[in-house]
């Protein structure tokens, strides 16, 4: 074969030929890339391959010079890895990271009508190596932008753990200007790319009156409406879908239609200003999510009693159940002053206090209901809240305790429901 | 105080008067279950307690007699506990399972209408407890029903973990007549009760030609419609709402109109007699589901994999990623042989193939694409596979081949995405 890496080539597969760039790869297939930005893979020794182009003759388009309208609102962009930050390389057909406030101007020029810019590369990595120590750097970050004149922040993120993000900055930064995360389900050299609709529109929220940390992405599978989620509400609900995040327990803070941008609200939130900054950028790690499942064996408590860990959510069935044997288990936590918060795995819908059997037993080994936050809020809200105090029933009170939009309030909290 | 457990009492709480049945607790605080079934606590010490009558008093409705129209197809239903099955006693308030064919008919007297049923009650327990070992005896009761002759099979069930019980026979039983899960999110002395449309649709359903494993339950908040959903396809999404089971990745198979009762498919089904009765009723209880968050430990693999365990199902983050750090881990149990197979906590959507950074290295750690199976339905289909082989390969290809439903074709099987 002759074709290189970064080639353009031509194969044949049965009747059908396809066209595109020849990919690294660490199996005996390989892969090209096609123009429409999905990667078919082949078994050379089955396929003809037909070079079309060299790699060395792949030019990169030259960039235009970069404009910033000094009349228009201050806005920091950091950028933290992520589809929405990233750039193909069209001679290896790499997607990569490497990101300025010119290259998003560059490949949106949009965005410049709305803002003038300020842009940070935070860190680069891939959103499921997300941890905490890196949201208490991003918190640092925002916090430094906003202190230093930023009107709006806009952070571009990988949209698998966004929400988690979303929800540790929530709890990190009382904030007085928009703090705003946003991604694409589509790396920007599909055409179906989100990346352009999406970064306008978290442009338009990062200069409007929504003073709160939101994540802005599709809301539906046009091109003509984003969602302003809360942070603390929201969760990727669809693999691919570039509609994939919904806002859960509540309804999205507003719509943003496009190209109008004219920002609808559907629910209260904070105004600018409103808030003044405060950082309190401090969080436990050591706090274990446990889905709950039938048979699912109690050992694993134990396992990360062991392991020195300093609080446990469980992701229970309906209302908040887990099997009989594990009561025994969350006693055995919580009377070592390791807090258990119970969730949902129904996801929507709230947790409810209960008066008969395992449920009673369950509010008698001390476990925290973990009312109608999301199994994943409840994660970071107790890394947060453990990083405050170590006292049971302070940790217990904020737990339970509406923050920063995490928790809505029930209707029917007098009740005691069965 | 005068007035007992049981006893009909009316107490004042500031301005508001509560009518009610006095209610066992074991906190110092008392609860009395109001007519319209909600529970209300109060301190004894701090409320005035008015009794209105003993609990002598309180005479439970005699029943009716029983007629079965012998004319109507046979239907069993099989009782295995949950809020449909529940009867309320009115002394004490306590919602008790007590349940035959007698107990149903006289509180829902239209489904002698739909079919004549013999009834038996499996086991009772709470949906939470729910195991394999019951799946497994679930699974002979219904196989013995139809093989008795029953033309369809309801079987009434918690929903907490209702689903699971629908994957698991799913997976266990081939069956050429219709076999209905059916529940309740709201117990029968609620005036919003959804048990008896719930039981009638199921009735319908049981009676139709849809030879499947299905759930039936609410379609919306109103009276008027259930779905039929695909036991291997649907999931409790919300805690408390009457519609909370909504099919996943797929549509559901049908709606049921109600009260006319009028099924209209939406999706390709199973049709009656279309497969023989077989029953394949094992299953490995010892796999775990473990779901991934930001910074999760990897050691909860060692966990598993020193007790024991044979399977695993992983809940990542997007199409289907977990930190660098879990690779190698993976690596371990898989060339322990034991499989992991990945799934995706988004719910929706499908897994996808990868041929970069940390998606290639899972590969090459071995690991199973889940496809577009809910992670719980991975678990239970995972248990069942590994009853049938240990050989790793063919643990693989069952794994990722459709075997009831459970997997939907992909439009796109023949790209590999980024």
């Amino acid at each position: 074969m002759d074709a290189k890496l970064g080639d353009r080539v031509k194969i044949v597969r049965g009747t059908t030929t396809y066209e595109g760039v020849l990919m690294p790869t660490t199996t005996e297939n390989m892969v090209i890339k096609l123009d429409n930005g999905y990667n078919i893979g082949f078994d050379p020794k089955k396929t003809q391959i037909q070079p079309i182009k060299k790699r060395e003759e792949i030019k990169t388009k030259a960039k235009p010079p970069l404009h910033q309208n000094e009349d228009l609102p201050l806005v920091s962009i950091l950028s933290t890895g992520g589809t929405i930050a990233s750039r193909v390389d069209y001679r290896t057909g790499a997607v990569t990271s490497q990101f300025t406030a010119e290259d998003i101007l560059t490949a949106i020029p949009e965005l410049s009508t709305i803002a003038q810019y300020n842009s940070q590369v935070v860190y680069t990595i891939l959103s499921e190596n997300m941890r905490p120590e890196y949201w208490i750097k991003l918190a640092q970050a925002v916090h430094n932008e906003i202190k230093n004149g930023a009107e709006g922040v806009i952070i571009t993120h990988g949209t698998d753990t966004m929400t988690y993000t979303a929800a540790a900055l929530s709890f990190m930064i009382q904030t007085p200007v928009p703090i705003v995360l946003v991604g694409s389900q589509r790396s920007a050299d599909r055409p179906s790319s989100d990346n352009a609709i999406n970064a306008i529109s978290a442009a338009t929220v990062a200069t409007s009156n929504i003073a709160e940390v939101s994540i802005v992405m599709h809301a539906t599978t046009s091109d003509d409406t984003c969602y302003i989620h809360r942070g603390t509400k929201v969760r990727k609900m669809h693999t691919s879908r570039r509609d994939a995040f919904q806002s859960i327990n509540t309804q999205p803070i507003a719509t943003i239609n496009y190209p109008e941008r004219r920002i609808t609200t559907h629910i209260d939130y904070t105004k600018r200003g409103e808030k003044k900054l405060t950082l309190n950028a401090r969080l436990e790690p050591k706090v274990a999510l446990i889905k709950y499942a039938p048979d699912a064996n109690p050992d694993v408590i134990d396992h990360y009693i062991e392991n020195d860990y300093k609080g446990i959510v469980i992701e229970g069935t309906g209302l908040g159940h887990v099997g009989t044997d594990w009561i025994p288990r969350i006693k055995d936590a919580t009377e070592k002053k390791i807090p258990v918060v119970i969730t949902s795995q129904c996801i929507n819908g709230r947790i409810c206090d209960r008066v008969y059997e395992t449920g009673r037993d369950m509010l008698a080994a001390r476990i925290i209901e973990g009312e109608d936050l999301l199994p994943e809020v409840a994660l970071v809200k107790l890394m947060w809240t453990l990083a405050q105090t170590q006292k049971p029933e302070e940790i217990r009170k904020i737990m339970t305790t509406n923050i920063t939009g995490e928790i809505t309030p029930s209707t029917t909290t007098k009740f005691l429901k069965k």
